[in-house]
């Protein structure tokens, strides 16, 4: 017996649950769990359906094409371990909890790589025993340097890239290669505070409350869909860097529980929107 | 064209999804929303479903009848706003929260009537005009009071009553008239700090969050099914008296929200846990 | 024996706490509370002082001015019910909150009358016996309208002017009158999502948590100094409609909150931000 | 210039804090930062008191002796960094986020020693340089196992024991030792599921709402003063392992948060309650 995930994300139609699940009975797969979304204004329709039993993927998928409307898209995923790539700068507190995540099974990950523009989180990769890059944006071009990171990342086919406060800006070109594979974490409550310093917006706006935002990268800086987002409140005895400090603990659970809805296959695009199902 | 909702509480079996969604099919009802749940731990399967079009009530129950398994539960129901009593004794912030949001449509109920054990909130009642039943507990035996409550109660014929503050313990013989139709408001976040005075008992826990709780009442005091929770932080500056002051706005909110999904067919009780879809 | 509350807004000096709470040491004050924040960054010091035992306000302020830096603000507030007039458009549920919480004892303050530009709440207000005045906007000059406005709201000299969901923007003119006076709710977690139609734009966007702002009004819309915020969930299943309806409870949570503070003469204005002691 | 806090715990009385301020200004030491509380049901005072400038120590603390009345505690805390010994079983998340944390700095601990009863977190150790005790307690009795812990964790004579996950009860031998010292993670919201397995506990009452709560260690189980709590919001969909798991993230920021404050001297414990100031 196998699990799979069955993702549907197609225009609306009546009966298309009894469709899709008809199929699955056809097929004597069990059906696990089932989430569905109608979105209305769009008339777009999202069904994850986990299931359980002897796959014979072509008929299958073929059943399926016949039976849902034209322009639908579906995916049967198997239970396959992702393969991340996480980016970073210097701060070691998101890439940290991964690493620890991923070393007690909370996170059932596979970390291929860490590739980095400072050194300074290379022993913790090495801690931890996983590849550590060291690619310095000093000296070289732009272009030049992302033609190095993405050689890097690309050797290895990563399922998804994480950037874990990797501080800065992907270009379009890196960006198109990873078309709502690469996930971000930005340190505010966007859209509040977009770009640079956001503790620092955040302190002199005098805000009592502060987040962290895990999106999708697209090329509009930190404007991509939102998968999850979490605050805790500040007060005014929090300078810039007080905020800084207690933002840390928002940012990587934020980034964790975004990456944990992702390689579990909840996370669908809608326009620049989520639907986790 | 009508809207109505369709709850399925049954013993979960393959195909469950795909046959009751076929009969919506084959009735030509659109559904609008839908959401399921399968609780493997007992082999329960529970849907909501809301459906729009033309309704053959008979015959599309004579069907599903046909297609669920023994021991199922469905209900169809339809869109009328539901009747409420509510009970009460002398604290006025549950009840003026359910006046305010019936006052401005956030809830879609008819308020058929406030019974209290005190007069305080007579005048509260009648600035909403809604009647008020002062039936005081002094006097006379718990049974004789009871009675007078329950006679009171069951003229309305309420789809639910709900415990806004009631601080009496009801009785076993008024609880098997409303069968998981009384929402009780707890002020602690249950199952800490069961029985009387729970910001007491708080403060001198030394706890650092305090909470409200809304459940169907059972005759297990403060025991039945949760229905939603909700807390805020405290910390050394409240006393019991500040702690009682805070809570009174998540009370008031876990009560209205409880109600809010009861009214709108969302809950289901699974032995002591609820499902809420 | 009386209690009173020293407010003290100044420069940052060395031994400051010693010299204030020299001077109700010598005039055997008892500190029944205190609390002190210093901006380190301007170099101010803030200082709220609950005093009890027998005033000579006069001899006390003498010896506190001598005592003081220069630049330094001081007040001592006696504890009369502060007078409030409340200002609405349409929407009940911040009025009506305020009214239950007035009702009840929960904020000890006095409405001293509401004044909207519709009459839709005109019976809200008469329920609780507060003075309501219809003034709409209709058919004259917004200088006229605000004219009448000012009018009407000055006659009742009021501490402090609470705008419950009014919405319309008020002018330079208006403002200049109630400096720091005037608590606005914005129904987002301000800064992000500005001006007109917020849960629009907050759908629009895809967050996943949508929050209040109570703020003092300034020239500047939506963005005065503010006093609290407050945040709740929200995921796909919540259309802009659904986010206005659940946001409710947050809103009028967060205004009676920062009106409780600022009754209770716990906000110090500081540039753009506030210090809550 | 060196800092340095100044706890005070003591009777309330008139003056006090202008007679302890006193002493810093004639002292010429700088107040940073002071915050104080009295328990007014116990009458009782507490000030935490960050001051910069040149210590004389002996003349400083024999001059507050003279002020203070009898049956005062004070205390003049120097920053040196706090030496932690990490008591730990099997589970790697709070163990993990501290380590991290160090690591980057975020808790400026040194951590002297791990120790485990069992070996399965060796290796995370190791990983960060840090030795690690295995104290197998299999084979031998209770108290022998106990009198090779306390001898182990005494070598290194640490400011605080963090009980990490620690997964065994420690005797009152061991608790006295270290009076208030210990900081414990327990995986419920206390006082609700007190003892073993709380999310199994959790998930059969039926709770929407999980939490964790750090205290510090008494003899009376799970009964100590609570320093910090947190919660997260769970459903029907949660079983008791999905509960576990979602509850690590809490677990971890709530002990972490803890030993912040301990660490900070942040933390009075007052009877069975803690005052952070």
């Amino acid at each position: 017996m196998e699990k799979k995930t069955l993702l549907t994300d197609c225009p609306d139609a009546m009966g298309l649950i009894s469709k899709i699940t008809n199929i699955c009975y056809k097929h004597q797969l069990n059906i696990v769990h089932n989430n569905e979304f109608v979105a209305h204004s769009h008339s777009q329709f999202f069904m994850r359906t986990e299931l359980e039993g002897y796959f014979n993927d072509e008929t299958f998928l073929l059943d399926l094409d016949h039976a849902l409307p034209e322009g639908s898209q579906r995916r049967l995923i198997g239970s396959e371990r992702k393969r991340i790539v996480i980016m970073v700068t210097k701060e070691a507190h998101c890439l940290g909890d991964i690493l620890v995540k991923t070393f007690d099974g909370t996170l059932d990950i596979e970390i291929a790589a860490i590739v980095g523009n400072y050194d300074d989180l290379a022993e913790l990769a090495r801690n931890f025993g996983v590849p550590y890059h060291h690619i310095s944006h000093e000296g070289i071009s732009r272009d030049e340097h992302e033609a190095l990171l993405l050689e890097t990342v690309q050797q290895y086919t990563p399922d998804y890239v994480v950037l874990a406060k990797y501080m800065r800006i992907l270009t379009p070109n890196f960006v198109a290669q990873f078309p709502h594979k690469i996930i971000n974490i930005h340190h505010s409550f966007l859209p509040a505070f977009i770009g640079a310093k956001p503790y620092q917006q955040a302190f002199e706006r005098g805000v009592k409350i502060i987040g962290a935002t895990a999106h999708f990268v697209t090329n509009d800086l930190d404007e991509g869909p939102i998968i999850t987002q979490n605050v805790i409140p500040v007060d005014h005895n929090f300078s810039a860097k007080d905020m800084a400090r207690a933002g840390k603990d928002v940012e990587k659970s934020v980034l964790s529980k975004a990456l944990g809805l992702v390689i579990d296959d909840r996370v669908f695009v809608h326009g620049n929107r989520t639907v986790i199902l």
